[in-house]
Formats: structure tokens, C-alpha cells, sequence
């Protein structure tokens, strides 16, 4: 329905599903994995919206926010904006960044609105789409009025490199809070075997640039192509070997 | 497999998949989602397939129908139709009302058709859709010939709604044959606490507006966004919580 | 993301989704899959990615294939390609076929590339959607150092067909590698009845055009919309009931 709500907007919008996935309610999931497309899709308009379901500040706390962030070459990221709500666009601009917070346009008169997708934030993007400034959709909001989403940081110590699943995806690969750059720093070099430990249980895993540098079955660790410290089995499930789930604690250590 | 179909026989047909996930067999389903997916969707050609299996008037008693349905402004929706095999027309004429039992087309001579989305429906469509008249797609076939499909009414009667299940979604709330002025009728209004039974189980239900109206795992009576009567638990399953599936009987009463 | 990668090289190809459900690694299955649906689909750049894990040449074997075929009036099958990697392009010229090894072409230089499919078959895709000849994507390949893929056939003798199972669809369908001539060579004629040997078990099938030919809960054997001959289950599934799984050996005899 919001590509039928597109399309009547602005006729030439072309409409590309990201995907439909995310798990419900898990804005960190859907802030991650739009930061992840962000460097693939051309910079136009990007439509985000993850139900928070109760958010911490609160049903009347969720704001629908309309944000432009602006970075040379391509489709920014900006401090402070939120995966739930944000609908950015990028223009031609360099370094601009504004946000409004975008008041309801319901594309169909008769029905009272209950989905915000449809009925809010649908409309807004093809508003922004076809040309619409940003500031015709709502009353400007500062940027200071956005609140950054915790993502909790994995930490090196000891020779321990302690870090959280961020999710895991939907063929049981857990991607985790690591940088491949803290795996350096623990003195791991690529063909190397780690130790990771997860609620007691102790795994092996190896250290390698792809799946096909195992056998099936084996449990690897690598860095994935949103450059994320993952862990997977070739042609099996790390979150079913592991039982681990997000925001588990596993600590990665030399073997 | 349609879509390739379509773009062969109309190059610059824009193609929205409204949705795949209509059950299988589920004629009705998918008529109520068709119904309330019109409204936000450009007045342009619609292709609805549900396989109905062996339907009541035995399997030789389906038809394909081409409908064309006209109300000012809007694709409207005229009395007879059927989801499984409507595809409809909106053209420029206001009340005006034609349908055609469509005759095949396949798209591929070498192919004996068994597949009637892929081989009659999306060649009709993109017929249709690239300005061939719909008098060209088939025979005359006067609307009266078409079935009306039986919808199960709420009732309302010594201070009870006796309503019913008309599908359960992908998260698992109910969506009911009640309108929101039944609840009205009934005495209800916003923030009442209402009692649902369902096969001898008593629940106990907010009406509210929305769901973060309530606590996460209450049950909630609310109107969607289609309008129609619903029950739901935030961050939960009505389904799953009352047991409930397609068709049941629900009674609704004062708490 | 691969949508994305494609509109930045080529912002006017149309992208259809064929298919996203391909068991993971079942390159077979993708052949045939992608092998049923060419006939549909407009005679252009077709993008077939299944990651094989571990292949039988090793994992340092697999190459990335564009390979243009062409036979009149369609997009044509060519001997020795894989499904897995093969990137075909359809040109205006009749009989001829090339085949290029493709190189990398990050749409990312930031990203070191793990996703052949967003960074390297989509960017070569819309490339040669854009009209880059094939020779320019790689280096030129030999049509023989292509592999037949081994799909393994139906053979018939003392009265029995010997058919294998090559996919069940989400239906439950069971997809032989058996035809439709292989059964009239049996002696079968639409209507009769016939036996189904599947592990010992015994199963009666009615020998039919369609589903709606049998009551609901019947097995079927029919010749599918691909001209393959399967199992079926009027509303209900064959690969539950036999039990049967892809590679499964069936003997269709008289009953």
C-alpha cells in the first residue's frame, strides 16, 4: 500500500524495497542494516520506519522525523538520527543537515490513520521525492532534539576482546559489535584459531576472510561486508551452535 | 513470472505487488484485503488470483472476470465481484460498470497452460493495461451472471456484539466482521474495558485507539486501519492468546 | 542492495525479482527454476546467483560467468552453463554465444567485497544492461571450460519409469525429472489410475490434467506449466504424504 500511496504522490518515484525483515520492534536491527545499504543506493530519499512498540520516553515520546544529511559523494549519516523515523534526503548540498519534525498528510481522507508507514511517512517521501522542500512537511526540529541510539561498543582488555550480537541473521550468523581492527589488536592474524566464549561454553573458531576457507560444519569468524566482525558455520547456523541471541555477551580470546 | 509476462506485453506498465501472502484457497481473505488496499492504490488495472481449489459450483464453475468499476474519483468496487478472479478497470466514465469473462492468452505457444495468473490473468492485465478495450479480452458477460461473496455480519442484540473472525494477519491479530459503530451501539467507548468469550473462555479486552494505548501483553479491541474491528496484544498475539482462528465467534460485551 | 548497485550504473533497467526462495547452495534448483521461467521473461540481461558453499571443484573453482546466448526469437539455453554464476545476455544476433570470466567491479571502494552477488554480478549486470559489449567485463572464456550440470534423468524398462525427485516447491509439489512422453510411453492415459513406489511405501496417483480433476486430499501426477511432470496434493502436500525429499528415487508403474 505505501508504493500505491508513492506512486499517486509522485508518479515517477522509482521505489526500491529494502527489505522487510527487520524484526518488529528492534530499531537497533533496522538502524544497522540501513546503515549498512546506505553506501549502496543512490542518494535520494530513504523511508525508515521500525515500530518501537512502548519506547523508553514513551507512546507520545516517538517523533516522526524528516532529516537531510549531506556528505560528499553520497548519502550521509548524521549524528543523532533514528532508524524508526528518520526520512532523509540528500541533496546537492555539502555539510547542510536540517530536520523537521513532519506532520501527517494522510493520503486517503476517508480512513482514519493508524499506520504511520502508510498514512505519515509514505506520503512525506514522495512529498520530498518530487521536490517538496523539506521544510513544507513539519515544523523545523534541532538536530540537538534527536537522541543517538545506544549501540553498546566491544571492549579490549586483558587479551580479551568482550563484544555483544548485534543481531543475527536469517541464516544464523551473528554479527557482532567487533571491528576487524580490534581482532589486529588482540594479535590475530587471518588462518588463526580463536576461542570464543559464550554463557560458559567454549568454541573454536577460525579466523578467515570467507566461508569457503572452512569445511562445512566448522565455526569461522570474519569480517562480513558491512566491514562487521561476525561469527557463522559454513552451511549451518553460529546461533544454533552457539544458542546465543542478541546482545549476548562473548568474549574472543587466542585459542 | 507475471511480471515478465506483463512487461512483455506492455513495456511501460508499472507493476506494485500488493501481496503474496493471501492464503491458499483463501478467496475471501484476499477479497478483504483487496477492498481495503483500493483506496490507496492509483485507479488503474488490478490483478487479484486466488487459487480457490474446488470451489462450491464444482472446479468448471470458475470463471475469469474482467470487471471494469467506476465511482468519481476512486477505483470503486460494484456488487459481484470476486477477489479470485477480478481484474478491473477504472476508466474515465463515472458508474459506469462492464464485465467480461475473459478468454485465454498465452504468452507462450509452447506452453500448455496450467498456471492461469502466468497464462490468462497477467496477459489480460497487460492488455488491458497497454489500452486494449475490455470488450477485446473476451466475452459479454452481464454482471447479474457474477456471485455475490457471503460475508458473515456482526450482530448486535441484548446488550452483545456477536462478531467473527474474517482472517487472522502475520502477527496475529484478529481482524473481526464488527464496525467501530457497533462497538458505539453497544455503549462502549474509548478506554471502556470490554469482555471478549471466545469457546467458553472469558478475555478481557481495552478498547482503545491505538496500541500504544495499552501495556505490552494486553489485550486491545481498537478499529484499523481499514476500518474494521480488531483484536490484538501489543508486542503479542491475539491469535495465540484466545486460540482463535478463522471464522470463530467471538462475543463482545460490557466488562 | 543489489537494486541499489544496479540504478546507480544504469538508472533506467527495470529489475524484475524472479526469485528470492532457491534453497541455499541448490544450484540445481536455481537452474531449474531459472531454466522454467526464460521463456516468460523479456530477452534481456538475466542475473542468476546461488552460492554453491563448498563445490566438488573446491571452493577456489568457482567462476563467475557472463555468457551471451541467443536463439531466435527468445532468450536461449546454451550448453554448459551454470546457474550459479551465469550472467546472460541476449543480442540481436542469432546462434552465437561467448562467454566472459567476470572480473571484480566494487560498486563500494570503501567495502572490501564478501557479497559476489551486490559486488560483482549486479555491478556487471547493469553494465551490460547499459550496453557495455560482454568482452569488456572480463577476460574472453571458452565455452567448453563451462560445466554441464548433471541433472539426472528418468529411464524406463520392464513396465516401470524410474523418476527421481529434482525440487518440492513451497507447496509441496513434488518436480520430477521425469516427461510427460515418458508416461504415455508407459502406457498411462490422462484418467487412468497409477502406482507410486517410494521406499517401500505404496501410493496411488490419478493421472490427470489439472488439481481440480481430483477430490482434495488426492495424490496427482500431472504435467506441470514448466512441461515436468510431479506429485501433487489437491490442497494438501505430496512430499508430505510420500515422505519425499529432492534426489528421492519413485517408480511409476500401472496400478
Amino acid at each position: 500500500m505505501c508504493h500505491g500511496v508513492i506512486v499517486r504522490r509522485c508518479p515517477d518515484a522509482r521505489v526500491i524495497d529494502l527489505t522487510h525483515v527487520v524484526p518488529r520492534h528492534d530499531v537497533r536491527s533496522g538502524a544497522i542494516l540501513l546503515r549498512a545499504a546506505l553506501p549502496y543506493l543512490p542518494p535520494r530519499v530513504h523511508l525508515a520506519v521500525v515500530d518501537p512498540g512502548v519506547s523508553a520516553a514513551g507512546p507520545s515520546g516517538r517523533r516522526a522525523v524528516a532529516l537531510r544529511t549531506v556528505r560528499a559523494g553520497q548519502a550521509a549519516r548524521g549524528p543523532g538520527q533514528r532508524a524508526a523515523d528518520a526520512r532523509r534526503r540528500a541533496a546537492g548540498r555539502r555539510g547542510s543537515k536540517r530536520s523537521t519534525s513532519a506532520s501527517r498528510r494522510s493520503a486517503c481522507s476517508r480512513c482514519r490513520a493508524t499506520f504511520h508507514g502508510r498514512d505519515i511517512f509514505a506520503p512525506v517521501a514522495a512529498a520530498l521525492a518530487a521536490g517538496e522542500p523539506l521544510a513544507s512537511v513539519g515544523e523545523p526540529l534541532p538536530v540537538d532534539a534527536l537522541r543517538r541510539m545506544g549501540i553498546p561498543s566491544a571492549a579490549l582488555g586483558d587479551g580479551v576482546l568482550t563484544a555483544h550480537v548485534l543481531r543475527s541473521d536469517t541464516f544464523g550468523n551473528l554479527i557482532l559489535n567487533a571491528s576487524n581492527e580490534q581482532l589486529v589488536e588482540l594479535g590475530a592474524t587471518l588462518g588463526d584459531t580463536l576461542t570464543v566464549r559464550h554463557e560458559g561454553a567454549r568454541h573454536t573458531a577460525s579466523y578467515v576472510a570467507t566461508f569457503a576457507d572452512v569445511t562445512p560444519g566448522e565455526l569461522l569468524i570474519y569480517e562480513d561486508a558491512q566491514r562487521m566482525v561476525s561469527l557463522a558455520v559454513n552451511r549451518g547456523s553460529a546461533a544454533q551452535l552457539l544458542g546465543a541471541d542478541q546482545d549476548d555477551e562473548l568474549l574472543i580470546l587466542p585459542a
